[in-house]
């Protein structure tokens, strides 16, 4: 087979550096036809007789019960910062440029666990919900199957997520090192709202403290209007029980906020006038600003996005078509655009958005580029329906801080960075984290 | 702890045999509270001191870089009809007794494979697209991954899926053995239109040929209507690569149509001016009828719903409200409305659809329920957009006719029951299949 390029791009670029119309893709049959040229990507076949391969000319193996993956696809892993398990937070972090669409699959799903995983017989875990109600209740995972559950797709992140752009000059890592503690999945459970209906509440109730059954008791304090809004006791990630990281049997879920308030393996709920000021709210998701001063709360994972394709490790290979594809998503409703530049943010082509866009989750973005093999800069930059637009990284560092040392990983500031990520390719089409 | 029943339901039923208004749940907080007068479900805490479990008081376990579930889920399986391997087909069916929400894990999607799973190597398999093109043209995965991508939520089913219910007698088995052969992904890959643009079409082209990798050569007539219009190559599976036995690492996907024809190994598509009449569509999947004709193709998964919760082996724990929940789906578009009857189908009551419904995808429905301790008969039936309704049992086989045997897997008919299924709860809170 040879590489065979009988045809060329010829659409006209929206934007600089080869930018293509969003929309050609949205498109199907003799519109799509109609509209795109062709690629130039693909070999010519030799039809037939088709060679059969090894696997075609044997029996295949047994599917079994629970499945695992392709033997080859072991290197689609979580990476692990701690992975002896010493005492000391565990993160994990999502191989986002090894991935695609919108649903993380459960088994690399984001972690941080501050005290490791515990191992929970889910027939002894109980749920007590006491403090300012009328009637304190405990509640098992078989009276909480009778109770009307909910389902939704929402992303959780670490308020750590993309802390290494806090750094004062741009680490060399890969979308998964630097996006790595943001993931999404269906959950599903039941509503906090109708349990707390069940205990009633204390009109005096105006927090509620959520605690961990991990070893360290991992607790935060939530507003009650949270509580009420669209707070899920979850009991099921993308249809199955919660993987043990991730909280088995069940855990606090607050769709757009923090990803440490949405507690794991949680077995209580007390209502309270006050927050607690528990220790890692004190401590270790306060984190002191430039200024002095210190967010003493900082609920919401704000508008962010990225581009995972392409990204640093997958280098591009050879000229013409390729498709830019990455996330965003934000704490305060659905995406509302995203505008794509391939010039490092002087010139900027709408991308298309995957349908459905649902409410704080991750949403797809795509972009048909053309590159000429030149340098060039990759940016990606959301907006959210609720008006709020992604911040460029000088105006975030501005606010927040940055790092005088390199990595920055035990530096201040370390949490919530939502500025713009920028991709240089150079000519070899090698791809590497920039600040520009 | 002591079983506390200090309320009652009094909401007005909506439908024979204390079926509630499905709208209670759909609101949040104060109103929730104000429309839910309790469930009276709940046990009563001792809150202060909480007692430790074990697990809380020693260090965690480490989050391994790709997570498996808890060893308590170990029963949350798949079914397989032929464990050992043996030179014949191996089925594995979907436990939705012991799921929840929409997207049905990888591991967990159901399975027909004619000739075993073969074990691929993704850098040596090809994609070609040959016969009536004008550019016979053969793509490897890195050249897959430049062309846009489209992401969609569907479900796929076996044309077999509830065939046990065409038995003369209700057999008796789970929600798993009777329904268990369709499931629901979010799949992500690129459009067949896209690609053939790229191959170009011959005019004369009406059908294409599509022929798996693995040792039989599963292959199916596809017509060219359908290529043109929502067909992709699938490459992900719920973000993911595909597992091996749904078609690692590329299948067709013909979202809404007869599972078979969702050719998995995918390595090549012949455009033709006739359909082939291979193997499987001129034996298996062309079912004789009562009237001695045979559909030479039936294309559709017809419109279907059935109840999961509760269901044979989900035995009932005491009277008072349960939520009844279930699954229904349509290749012809999107849910448009679930009924659900207590009452053996004498009244209904309109259940909740779970948001957001998506065309061609398993759609959540959940109805409140107060059950009184006596006989039930539960029954739910499907709407979708274009306008179709589920059939009746009897409707069904009098069109396709019943099997004369128990068990029916091997008479005929075998293929595309979607009629209303029925589950009987006795006074001690059993579930049974039976005929209503």
């Amino acid at each position: 087979m040879t590489i065979e390029r009988v045809r060329r791009e010829t659409r006209e670029a929206v934007a600089g550096n080869g930018l293509l119309d969003r929309r050609a893709f949205l498109k199907s049959g003799a519109a799509l036809a109609a509209a795109v040229s062709g690629y130039t990507l693909t070999e010519s076949a030799t039809a037939e007789p088709l060679a059969n391969d090894p696997w075609s000319q044997v029996a295949g193996g047994i599917a079994p019960a629970y499945e695992q993956r392709s033997r080859f696809e072991a290197a689609t892993m979580r990476t692990q910062n701690n992975p002896k398990g010493e005492p000391r937070p565990q993160n994990l972090r999502t191989p986002h440029h090894l991935l695609n669409g919108t649903i993380t699959p459960n088994s690399l799903h984001f972690v941080v666990a501050m005290g490791g995983v515990p191992d929970i017989d889910p027939d002894r875990h109980r749920l007590v919900i006491h403090g300012l109600v009328k009637r304190p209740l405990a509640f098992t995972l078989d009276t909480l199957a009778r109770y009307p559950m909910v389902s939704r797709v929402t992303f959780l992140e670490c308020g750590g997520n993309s802390a290494p752009l806090f750094s004062n000059a741009p680490i060399q890592a890969n979308v998964q090192a630097l996006h790595g503690l943001v993931s999404c999945s269906e959950w599903t459970g039941v509503r906090l709202s109708t349990l707390l209906e069940e205990t009633g509440i204390d009109p005096k109730a105006k927090w509620l403290i959520a605690e961990g059954a991990d070893g360290p008791s991992v607790s935060r304090s939530v507003p009650m209007t949270k509580a009420m809004d669209d707070a899920m006791i979850a009991l099921y990630q993308n249809g199955e029980r919660l993987m043990p990281s991730n909280g088995y049997p069940m855990r606090l879920l607050l769709p757009g906020w923090e990803g440490n308030m949405n507690v794991k393996w949680l077995r209580r709920l007390q209502l309270t006038d006050a927050p607690a000021m528990t220790f890692y709210e004190a401590r270790t998701y306060a984190p002191i600003l430039p200024n002095g001063k210190a967010y003493q709360f900082f609920f919401l994972q704000e508008v962010k996005s990225f581009i995972t394709h392409p990204s640093p490790g997958l280098a591009m290979k050879g000229t013409g078509f390729y498709e830019i594809s990455g996330l965003a998503y934000s704490a305060t409703g659905r995406i509302a655009k995203v505008m794509v530049s391939a010039d490092g943010g002087t010139s900027w082509a709408q991308a298309a958005l995957q349908e459905p866009v649902l409410p704080k989750a991750l949403t797809r973005f795509r972009l048909p580029w053309n590159w000429n093999g030149g340098p060039a800069v990759l940016q990606s930059r959301a907006w959210d329906e609720a008006g709020n637009v992604q911040p460029t990284r000088a105006q975030i560092i501005a606010e927040r801080g940055q790092t005088k040392t390199v990595p920055a990983v035990t530096a201040f500031p370390t949490q919530h960075y939502n500025g713009i990520t920028s991709w240089a390719i150079d000519s070899k089409g090698e791809v590497r984290h920039v600040y520009a």
